[in-house]
């Protein structure tokens, strides 16, 4: 399963990482990395990551059977509009985005018809940016999800997943709503708390916030790295799946209450009770090898 | 610096790494492991971790010029009530836990005139418990903060300090209740909040759920280990840290309504700041050698 030319659009953790991995496992003839940041570019050639390096969309899309988004979802409606002119009849699209409602919703009536769209997004990555932070075996033992509709053509999806496969992911088929609303517990929620509490310390007095940083392996430099994640990609993906992150939080919110009360009133086994069951997930991670 | 002989009360995560340290150290004529759980008591022989093992507190405290109680919080004013008479004269009585207040409070009172207390938290761990979970090396550039009052014996602080410099800590002394606030929002707070996603997450309706497991690489998953820690501590700390939490609880909620009003309005600039700030702390983090 190779492919002529990949076109990988923006070249951060992401897209860097699959091209990584796309050159190490020989599956493009030709691999494109474009990416619109010029000192991102000069990185990207001096790491020589791929075979042709460009910030001109219609040049390295042209010829392209495989076009991969890896830029923030707020930019895809417009680099679909910049593209679809440039795309050879059968080339399939997809991309990297945590959100994917989004994605048909922005990016699908963007390309012609002749294009396949096979939206995608890895549950992989760190909290680094840029070119320079990827790596080949990033997507290894992990989880792909790809969200093709009924109309979406059955061999650019297998294509699409064959690639996936190729470079050591699992991959799952789902509705594009079904994933946004997993992602909002699993993903956006705990990006979000962790930018909250961050925040929070940060507001602190002056006297106790360099002894927050002090003192930060006691739980908070967990939320420190989480929350040093690109702040452009999680304002969009917060934008772009903002109902579903609204009822997660409102969810956590009254959890959060319940907790909050309990201690006030000194209702210990309480707390117990929820701290067990809470404690019980952790197993079924490390089970399902995700840990 | 040396003790004749040091007990340790309480044989877990953090009380079985104490123990391995200071005998790696050569810090203790005899080291005497002290704990009620029978199974405990069998590991720690099998393991080879103390010269002595039991689970008589006389016993072990007696000629002990050094008791460190490594037992949830909650347990403390019994073991004082108990080892208070068969303390000698000069013997430094210590602690590892979470909250400093509650030593002063419910320890400090049961324990004879002769005896030195010197309350002490090291700030690291992990999310594993139990004798066979400790390792030596836990404490080795991580601080230990100590908060003895204005008439505490210098001389029993110095010989603490000094146990805490041998096996690689760097020791900070401070108020307890200062202690507790701080550790409230680096520590307390993202174990709560740790514990509360986790929890919201086991709530979602049975489809999710193994989905929620399946995809936590996406960020769920630091969370699941921070809830994996010890329920039963944990518990403790939050009822003895009652209002420190309750007080950056506040503040975190009304921090994540704005960040919750800004994802339902769409104030995109609101977020990718806060999110920007809170990025930076992370540099603070590693520049101070605690990532």
């Amino acid at each position: 399963m190779t492919f002529q030319r990949i076109a990988i659009i923006g070249f951060g953790l992401i897209g860097s990482s699959l091209g990584r991995a796309i050159k190490q496992h020989g599956l493009a003839g030709t691999l494109v990395a474009v990416d619109r940041d010029e000192a991102a570019r000069a990185e990207i050639v001096s790491l020589d990551l791929a075979d042709e390096v460009t910030g001109d969309l219609v040049a390295a899309v042209t010829d392209a059977d495989l076009v991969i988004l890896a830029t923030p979802v707020a930019t895809y409606a417009e680099i679909g509009r910049i593209i679809a002119p440039a795309l050879k009849p059968g080339a399939i699209v997809s991309d990297v985005g945590s959100v994917k409602q989004a994605v048909l919703r922005d990016l699908a009536p963007t390309l012609p018809a002749h294009a396949h769209l096979v939206p995608g997004h890895p549950i992989a990555g760190t909290e680094k940016s840029g070119p320079g932070a990827g790596f080949a075996s990033l997507f290894e033992g992990r989880w792909c999800i790809l969200t093709p509709t009924a109309e979406t053509d059955r061999t650019a999806v297998d294509a699409v997943k064959a690639l996936w496969h190729a470079i050591g992911s699992d991959v799952e088929e789902m509705d594009a709503d079904h994933h946004d609303k997993v992602l909002a517990i699993t993903s956006h929620l705990p990006h979000l708390i962790a930018y909250t509490i961050v925040g929070t310390a940060v507001d602190l007095e002056d006297d106790i916030q360099s002894e927050v940083v002090k003192f930060s392996a006691s739980g908070f430099r967990d939320f420190t790295r989480i929350a040093a994640s690109d702040p452009t990609m999680w304002r969009d993906i917060f934008l772009n799946n903002r109902e579903a992150v609204l009822e997660m939080l409102q969810r956590l919110t009254e959890d959060l209450f319940a907790l909050q009360r309990a201690i006030r009133w000194g209702e210990g086994d309480f707390l117990h009770e929820r701290f067990t069951r809470a404690r019980a997930i952790r197993r079924s991670v490390i089970e399902a090898k995700q840990a």
